[in-house]
């Protein structure tokens, strides 16, 4: 049999804690269960939040005090990744994915050292924690909050619905990046982000189709009236943001757009725009192998012989030998 | 001033001899020339034949000698490609981008010893012919009639318009490829197809927008019942084609679908469907730095430490040194 | 002592499953045991099968869902190539090399990630799996289902007979390949193939005298009637297939047709027509040497000096570092 | 004899175009040739302009359509750095080197493709153009609109003062990024700055001090009521700045600082507060070897068997291989 | 039109002098005119002399003085090859050439300095002397009375009836010698020989088939008793040969076996055997693109990713530069 | 709660014995718990003395025999490291954590075998001795009495004011060395020395910056006048010494300075000069990611993929292997 149900369970980061958040996600246990879903993948960010429209103080040729104080206050909500009791929202996680049976790809923010990474953790059922990605490029002001991953984090895991990997947001539209894990055999490609636009849809589409995949795309889903327990981004009385260039008060902050689409790019789940929930779809991972009959990407449709992609892996930096 | 004119000339490789296929495209001289165009992108195989539904009696194990005569009489109507009078077809080509001040990109079927090439050929208004791109890995049956293109013709040229580079058909979707053709400089990609499916237009807006630079797609228009020359495969009473899977009587062979992309992955231009014609759009290449400033994707969006192309651009086969 | 027995064993590769195909090999332990063959040849795409006369629905332009559904069954029958448990084919395979004590080389389907091969295995009786060789070159409609080997599996191995390498099909009739292969010094060439025409013997003769070694060519048969599980390709009240070019009902699917040929191009064997069975006869390799007296072709007739050959031996493809 | 002047160019970036500041800059020409200066460094992004206070409508999440306009406007005054008549401003400044004997070392933004970098070029009085560096990490703001070096342009030249070599602005704080400089023989540190804090001081002194060599930090001098040309960032009744955070107006943009400092860190120029102007120094070479007598960082002082360096010098992405 | 009648003319270089061989080729005018033939190949070393059985007193660590001394006779009856006056045989030939509209190849002895090449001479019927090749690589005794040819003899001309080449004797048994020339674009592969064996028709059938072109090969016919002018090597008065392993005097001394082969392996004229004579075939050169439809050797089935040859076409020896 | 108090104790290491430097600093036991103090760091060489002025009789080629009779009497007066009774002042120490509650980091002459290092105890209120690092590379005439360290004691541990580390006097300015230290996390950094110059302070102020993170810079307090019982380095009669270079009577021996310095490079306590004490500041490790928003030393400002540092922390020495 390789029918599954997969899901993405479209949420926002806010308001509240990482800890609330964490709480919200916990309340779709019994609708996971119910769908059956095999695999849930949670948007960008969505632990950890993503404080859109602010920058952080950050102008050319120096910083806000207040913008440095606002990013310590996001520092506290990141968290921590690994394996172990050390780290309590994997394990609660791991409890969720435990109960659900559900693999979960989930979009944090990760604290390492002094600085902050956009990170999709991979969570089994059974194995709790198994490995995660960070994000490689972040994309304009991201890059005065987030660091870079280097070639370490080129995950892919197995999973009940087949091998997982995928990249956040922007990086989907890194072409080596894709080919990378096209080669490392991904048969159902995450992709949490918060780009809620159109286009969005139309970039999963192609991914799918050029990959010959499935992709799960899970968008937040933020109203616009969030009262952001975050930042100073939102005018408290009237409850909308009164950022330059933020959409009128009937417009939402993130709307969501998740999708789930298949191997010949067709849309089989989603949008889901304007509002939480959880999205699923059956999937039959035997179509991979009839849609690749005539593109497998890194197959019979490569050219080795012009093309050669060469992915460092090594953790970039220090290396302490013993 | 950056704002120029560009087109897609969507025509059909049939009815007629190569040669009747070219004064067909001649016949354009007056509107191209009315439209201003300083490019003309002119679809797949336009030149020489796309004997779409045709298998050329190529079965495992056995090829049907009909097979063998029919691709006899297809690689009669293939154009050698080169410089100077003894490229008839490249000479007359020359003449059009002169007299309409336009640089053609032509799609053709090249004949290079006995091997057949599905190619783009590209002819600047003054310099006559400039260089060729080979598709590099046709599909499917393609496979059977067409060799593959080497790393020597990713050829990018400058033109009034930008520098234009592209590729043909399905190895628009090589990622390894594309990459090498935007660390080239591609400005205004030219995709000549045969794909007349909606999904192309997807594979073309999401080019234009990873690649932030135009697309101009040209996608062959036949009618079901053209009584082509070539081959047994139309019904010759009932002018429609009598092949397995063929669409009924009242479906165009080719339906067209050419369209013009600006850096946003917005369509511009088209999709012309259901009938031959000449589609232009003016299009600013100042937007093309506008969109490179969040995504550039062989430049600060590229992640050079991690993923190192290389490409392998010397010709294949023997070398004869003197 | 240098006079062995080799054997190509010829059999066809339907009806039935894989293993069904399997099971008729094993079929003939005994046979082989009292040949005493220390080399037994199986004939191209044994196990997976050989759709002759199918085209899998491919047509210049697109594809029929009942070929991609026939790929896909296809798919199910090929079998993945390497040493350990994992791999259940080759290790019966192995068994019944190591019971007989007769080195194995095995034409087959390899699957590898979503791509088909057209693969020469090659079990040792006492180590079992040592190597394989991917078809470099695939023949018209094989193209559209198998992909291309590259230059990593110019395998030659050690055994009783002496260095056994070779080709499958039609490579064998790509010279720089021949080359190549003679170079690493083979000296028993096994040549499985489906070609059971005339003229396929004047090539090996010919291998076995330009190359001066011993040829052992294993052909598949399977009759014409032959009632197949697989594809849609046999008109199963009649039992004989109704494909276009397809001979008549009294004729067979492939005939067979396999050859041991020695140095001097002297067929020595067979050809083995019309039915299944194990064709032997003894070789003496002390012969390769006497016939290379006045032709070496990679020795004392070579030119160097004029004809320099460089195999890139290469993997094609991603490379991983850590 | 090893005695030489040196000096340091406090100018701004603004108002009016590049050539206006390539103008200021040749305005100095008599002044440096009576200092009889060998070497003048001039401030980080002094050709291309540093849009301090700007954040070009970057917000998590979206940019703002003014923003891009503006990095579009701002891409405009960027120069392309080479060697010939193709690159004007580079020529321009090899005149000025020539007429005044003194290698320069200039502070602007490259454009290279569609990526700008924040870019220190060497130029000298005989050879012209020599090399560049490329800031390897921009801070804050600054890596939303310009690339990161890679390891390629870690440039060290020769002039008559000695080896030339240094770092832009903050990636003066990187650790490994000076010693792989201070490897590399650097005698004259060149530390282009938009810095005017008094800390920055302290980071001189303390590579001067650290790396027992000369240092020559230029850093712009702009004063608050400058009516730029440039972004839509100044009030141009007022011609004050209104930007979030700007100081008040009777403070300047950015206040100089530049400063000269010996090896035992101690500053011999400068600073050179609160205006425009040539700070010179006379600097005798004699004394970097007096200095390193009890402590050469990379020499005598290193540990080699403990911490070893890798640079990896090679260029970042694709190679086309011919 | 492309078909055309193409000859190989059996004869034999004894009895008699160079010019006396001439005379009997020339005797054949008539004959080739009525034939139509637009090629006319004739058989290795027939100017000049095949002296079949001889050893020329060449033993290991000595040589005969009788051997020098027909090696001498066997010297005066080598031709120079070039064009003009100063050429006699080789005017004499294009003079055949002319009258009958034949292009021809013939095989003869070369004198060149003081070394003997056995060289196949090209001759047009418009330009007279076009070209020649030197065979690369004698055989066995050949070794002893002619010299090497170098890269600098790869010729292939064009005719009336296409491309022609080839190779001489045996030296058609390498591989790469044979790819170089398929490379050339040769499609009248000219085979000049004196091995009169079966297989030799064998090997001319697979190089027609692997290079899918047409192959005319002459043979030489002498029968066992002619009275030969030249060496000690037949009994004067019972006209046979009295050489070690010589056959028995109803065997002829070279039989002949001119054959003329279509790319399809085919034998379409001959063996002609046990006598002289022209033998004529009708061919189609259209031919060649219908079988290269599924096998184009330098073409769609070459690998030059894999396989790539070089070929040194530099002659060989001293080069003197001013 | 992240603020906590740290502490600098400024003491000499003469006159007396080692235990009468260990007496003195215990006499600080109140101060420090009153302070409320949980970090105390005493200066370099505190325990084992640092004989300033001495050369020990060493000459090049030659050493004076009372400089032997020094170096032994300066060896008596060393101290071993580690943990358990046999270490006695270690355990002493040890107490004295204990009671105040306070982390100790202590400079201290420690011998092993018969060879003398300057080295840096760690001493934890509850687990006692915790870890020790030892200079990696003393200074000019250190040289002649130290050994160096090894990367096997780059200790980096926990305490309740975060994770400490450090570096002894002027390896402070050994980049890579603190390179390493950063990558292994250090938040405060203990800085015991004997520089009391200001420059000194200079590189404690760039440490704190360039690393974003806390100092304590602990200094030697010695007067002049001193009456050492060490060595013949002080005129007993006058009590102020009478070495070369040495300074006027009313200068101290080693003038103190130590500070205490906050992640923007900002002195928060100190210099503490001209007499001993305890200085001690409040400080809010919290202020460490403020700080490193906007550059984290090894995080998102560090280039892995072009420096890579390899720290070799195995033990030198020989290896014994079973």
């Amino acid at each position: 049999m390789t029918k599954y149900t997969v899901a993405a369970l479209q949420v926002g980061s806010w308001p509240g804690t990482t800890q609330d958040i964490l709480n919200k996600i916990f309340s779709y246990e019994e609708e996971i269960k119910e769908s059956g879903a095999k695999l849930v993948v949670i948007p960008e960010a969505t632990l950890g939040g993503y404080p859109k429209g602010s920058n952080f103080g950050v102008y050319l040729g120096y910083r806000l005090q207040s913008g440095k104080e606002e990013y310590a206050r996001y520092f506290s909500q990141a968290i921590e990744v690994g394996s172990g009791d050390q780290y309590p929202e994997i394990s609660q996680l791991s409890l969720l994915s435990k109960k659900t049976g559900a693999s979960l790809s989930v979009g944090c923010i990760e604290r390492d050292g002094s600085t902050l990474y956009c990170t999709m953790v991979f969570i089994d059922p059974v194995r709790g924690y198994v490995g995660k990605h960070r994000k490689l490029m972040p994309t304009a002001a991201e890059r005065c909050i987030w660091g870079q991953g280097d070639g370490s984090t080129l995950t892919v895991v197995d999973s009940a619905v087949g091998k997982l990997g995928g990249a956040i947001c922007w990086e989907n539209m890194m072409p080596l990046l894709r080919y990378a894990m096209y080669a490392k055999g991904v048969q159902v490609w995450c992709a949490p982000t918060v780009d809620a636009r159109p286009i969005w849809r139309n970039i999963m589409q192609n991914i799918a189709y050029e990959g010959r995949l499935f992709v799960v795309s899970a968008v937040q889903f933020m109203p616009n009236a969030t009262k952001m327990k975050y930042g100073d981004v939102v005018d408290e009385s009237s409850g909308t943001r009164k950022l330059p260039g933020w959409p009128s008060a009937d417009e939402n902050c993130i709307n969501g757009g998740s999708v789930i689409v298949n191997p010949y790019g067709e849309i089989i789940a989603g949008p889901l725009l304007g509002k939480e929930g959880l999205l699923t779809a059956e999937i039959d991972t035997d179509l991979i192998v009839e849609a690749r009959f005539d593109l497998d990407p890194v197959g019979h449709y490569a050219r080795g012989d012009v093309f050669e992609l060469t992915v460092n892996e090594n953790p970039h930096g220090v290396k302490f030998t013993k």
